[in-house]
């Protein structure tokens, strides 16, 4: 998918979802900048420890993948966010020199096209040009936020996408395709084929009959022989056409907006971060109960939405608040249904403090 | 699946291949068996070089899940196999003295219970043997083989998989499972869920709601959202039994026997291995030919066989001889396709000599 602003000569390859992407991601990272043959040898063969940088919000998969690839979970450095929960480049900056003085050996930089938690774009742009002027790898980790790119009034924010040495994503989250289907671009197809392909007398290629013909997948990727998942999403893609998504996932973020505005607009409930893609985290908050008692509150508050079957939205910690999050991927959601989760959020809440069983309220 | 002899106390995780399932078996290993937190430190934190073995017949995966978790590829140590294409125990043994004595730290053996060029068992008792007496991890590569031990007449050959500390297998090869659906069991679940469990905040599980209830998949494996590999899986063996299964896959090994025996009694036909399991090696070789030549020879006949819809078998390199390999593993298969196969193989051999269209031949 060059529609992301790939060149062609990138190379890619679909997975069952955006932590394998992740891993695959950093594994060609770090074959490719380790100051040895690590693919060969073995991280114990490298001088100094690699380490690799992303924001507090980065995701879980990212430092699973820490710990698969032989790099360790703490080498993966948790920078500091601002109020947006972005990076904070400064800490960011800092956070590389420190590690250098200390011998270490930076070698990739993993910016979020929308974090888990809250949906923020860290600073691509200026992260793109940080690793680059520090020779570091530049990992994008955009599970559903890189397909905001397909919106013109996102190009700002998410230019830094096209930048990226490496970049993950979903398309079974907002392509709305079924599950399992993910994707990894690698800008340099070289090092994307080095630090994956194998040789095995029964996988090479022949001149001719069955095994004649392309290259096979298993050599950018980790599966050998896999389903056939390019067909879902090249139906999807064909049948709806790129214009559709982009209307859809427009519907997407502007009812996230709505809901954010109606929970702003409300006195009892409050908005735990700023709206800045398609996830809203808002917790019910009528004043006076510290914040013990609100997490306990807004924990029995979704367990009843969810178990009445109003609504299902997940939930997250912000700041040690707990949240109810809200990760609108549906092109199904209608606005009426963000007016009817505000409604009854606000009538399960208040039978929660009243003690009155919530049936009766809403 | 405790049908393979694991405890009801295991772990295990449905995967979208063997490959997928040896990398999660290779990682438990590593994190257990480390002599540091390799988990949290990375491999450049342990002492000395973690080594694991298996005979030169183990699949690429393997080799490609030791450079993928950091071990590099040459810490695998790929031994001696004997003519049957099964490990070479004394070979093995040496192989994990010389280590020491050059202060490496073996970590884990890995056990092939059908290789994938020749179906050959290793000697799976031995190795579990030697792997508890050297206090190493033994993981045991079964993608196919392992399904054998539902035969009581396997159940000596195939005895030690269920001593194990982990198991790769596949349903999508001898169950006749659509891709993709793999499996890893993992004998003591605490090592499996520490290798892989992470902790996020939009992860944790509640305690009422749709985050109730069991744990996570995500903390047994690589993926966090995934398709319902288990549903197909399951339907499949409920629908049809264990006995049936049973039937098919001794069906599939008497085929692939009475394969190998026609080309036994075929002067122009040669078996390249013995028939252990279900995989048939042979080429044709009317004599008179150097090695070079048959190997040209019978990539064409291969190509021939493949492209006019005769038959699809596979190929690969038995001792530097191209070999056309038969993985039996089709429910539908036929003692009389096999006749046909043989017949084919015959006679467009001869074509391609004579230099006739093979069109005119068979």
């Amino acid at each position: 998918k060059e529609m992301l602003g790939f060149p062609g000569t990138a190379s890619g390859i679909l997975t069952g979802g955006a932590s394998e992407a992740n891993l695959i991601g950093l594994l060609v990272a770090r074959n490719s900048v380790a100051n040895t043959d690590v693919g060969n040898y073995g991280m114990g063969h490298a001088e100094g420890r690699l380490t690799l940088y992303g924001s507090t919000e980065s995701h879980s998969s990212l430092i699973k993948a820490a710990d698969i690839l032989g790099l360790g979970k703490e080498a993966f450095r948790k920078v500091p966010v601002n109020k947006n929960f972005q990076i904070d480049l400064g800490a960011l900056r800092a956070a590389i020199v420190r590690d250098r003085e200390q011998g270490h050996v930076p070698f990739c930089i993993v910016g979020n096209a929308g974090t888990v938690n809250t949906g923020a774009i860290d600073p691509l742009d200026e992260l793109a040009e940080l690793a680059r002027a520090e020779k570091l790898w530049f990992h994008i980790d955009g599970a559903f936020g890189a397909l905001a790119a397909l919106l013109p009034e996102y190009e700002n924010k998410i230019r830094g996408l096209s930048k990226a040495d490496s970049l993950a994503f979903d398309f079974h989250k907002w392509l709305y395709v079924p599950y399992e289907a993910a994707c990894v671009l690698v800008r340099d197809a070289e090092k994307h084929h080095h630090a994956l392909a194998v040789s095995a007398d029964y996988l090479n290629p022949q001149a001719r009959g069955m095994a004649a013909g392309p290259e096979p997948l298993s050599n950018y990727g980790i599966q050998l022989s896999r389903g056939f998942k390019a067909l879902k999403v090249w139906l999807s893609l064909k049948e709806h056409g790129i214009d559709k998504y982009r209307r859809l996932i427009r519907q997407n973020i502007h009812q996230a907006r709505y809901l954010g505005s109606l929970v702003e607009a409300s006195q009892k409930l409050e908005l735990l971060a700023p709206v800045s893609l398609n996830i809203v985290c808002y917790r019910y908050n009528p004043g006076g109960f510290d914040e013990d008692a609100l997490n306990r509150l807004n924990q029995t508050l979704l367990a009843e939405l969810q178990e009445r079957g109003i609504a299902a939205p997940s939930y997250t910690v912000i700041n040690g608040r707990f949240a109810i999050r809200v990760a609108n991927t549906n092109h199904r959601s209608r606005r009426e249904d963000f007016h009817r989760l505000v409604q009854a959020s606000l009538a399960i809440g208040e039978a929660i403090l009243c003690a009155r069983p919530p049936e009766a309220v809403v």
